[in-house]
């Protein structure tokens, strides 16, 4: 059942004014590419020292070392081609501060709490398990970009525990966008557009793509509770019908993960992780 | 440019027998989901406690708190179906440890080692920011699912520096393929003969999807290592034909960013992260 759509977003998502240059196959060698032109093959003699090989083959006789890469020809590449790739650079390189921020959920083995990154990840991971829980038709490519997207506002805006209260989530939503607003416009302009809309799209849930994103996103938190005694739910006390409001997320993703996740919620009453009832006196 | 092969991978890598079911569309209730068959629909008036409500409506009378949940229809599913969902959630809840396995890169602000969980993570981010430069017609879709689970095996083999002797990495591959013989079997059967699959195309690099994903996977420690003072070629005193002969597997996968690459080097040389020659009256 192949879907065209499937490879939709990430096509769209990587167009940026390169994909001219990027038809060259493989291995072939476009004599624009900086660098590139000249290629190297270098299977050092045995007798040789590592490196020396090289300085004396691209720069033979007396040019002093390194030489060979510091005057190379200068990059052919055009300046916007050139601006375009290293704008996606920059954006990657800022992704990474995504490593850093920590969510209330601890790893399976309690040890450390989980950070964002390495938690998009394991949601990637469970698009690609999981997906054929999806309704038919569902762009699971879609949804593992989304999912590998859908965090990075979290490098300015940080990660609100998801039962916080309702103050805090609108300010936090206030926050978020600002952080949209500046990090995806790192990126070269067809792609920072592109990039946006699939962020936006994961946040407004209206399609089954955003809708089995966000399931998964409910799900692995619970996953992560019940490997830790309870996890998040214990050491904040959540109440069971903020927790069912989650599961309820999960059943529009997924119905069949909605049932595995009201069954697991029934196990962690059981094992005490959850309280049944709140208790009408406490509090 | 739709290509229909773009969602192929995910979908195989999805098959489970699960498709008839996951083709009720999201929100409709199968009656043979365990527990979705009677919605909840829980917006608690305001003047009863958390919890109080739900238990309320569905164990009327004097059932005690947590009985709704307990005493729920046992799950129609068949037992196989039953089986197969619990083996992807055994297989995604096995995955979490690769989130302690410390890589030899350190994040961007060198205050930590990068972990294989969020390295997978840049990685998929970089596929769908880079995957314009790869060649016209690549599978971004099952580029993304490669780097996903290429790093699995070190939940069991540990990770290899990239510049260790040839012995250790004979060592290595022996580990690793023990290590995906095991992890990916905890998938069910025909889950995981595709994700072993995957893993195989990548250790292969004889498809374009896989020499783009190995571009990507050598790429990103170089740009962790630019952005860290030389990071590991600093700590490893890394000779520069090692380094180039990771330029060249990224130069495979694609020109540019095999170009790109080489610039980098050459920067790398010029700020003395890199040696370039070798002094042979040394060691």
């Amino acid at each position: 059942m192949p879907n065209e759509a499937g490879a939709g977003l990430p096509r769209r998502l990587m167009a940026s004014g390169h994909r001219g240059r990027a038809r060259a196959a493989a291995g072939s060698r476009d004599p624009g590419e900086m660098g590139a032109d000249e290629p190297l093959q270098h299977e050092p003699p045995e007798d040789v020292p590592p490196g020396q090989e090289l300085a004396e083959r691209e720069a033979p006789g007396h040019e002093p070392p390194g030489h060979a890469y510091r005057e190379r020809k200068p990059p052919q590449r055009e300046p916007r081609e050139r601006e375009s790739l290293e704008r996606q650079i920059r954006f990657v390189i800022e992704a990474d501060r995504l490593k850093k921020i920590a969510r209330q959920s601890r790893i399976t083995d309690g040890t450390r709490r989980e950070n964002s990154a390495e938690h998009s990840w394991h949601l990637a991971l469970m698009a690609l398990t999981l997906g054929g829980h999806a309704p038919a038709g569902t762009d699971l490519g879609r949804v593992m970009a989304m999912v590998v997207v859908h965090d990075l506002v979290e490098i300015d805006a940080g990660d609100l525990f998801v039962y916080a209260d309702s103050a805090a989530h609108a300010r936090q939503e206030v926050a978020e966008r600002a952080a949209a607003d500046r990090i995806f416009a790192l990126l070269p302009e067809p792609q920072a557009v592109a990039a946006r809309a699939l962020w936006d799209e994961f946040e407004e849930r209206r399609t089954p793509e955003a809708r089995f994103a966000r399931a998964l996103d409910r799900l692995q938190p619970m996953l992560l509770n019940m490997q830790t005694g309870g996890g998040t739910w214990v050491a904040h006390d959540v109440p069971l019908d903020q927790v069912l409001s989650k599961v309820e997320l999960i059943e529009e993703g997924s119905a069949t993960l909605g049932g595995y996740a009201r069954e697991m919620i029934a196990q962690a009453v059981d094992r005490g992780f959850l309280r049944a009832v709140a208790d009408p006196r406490a509090g």
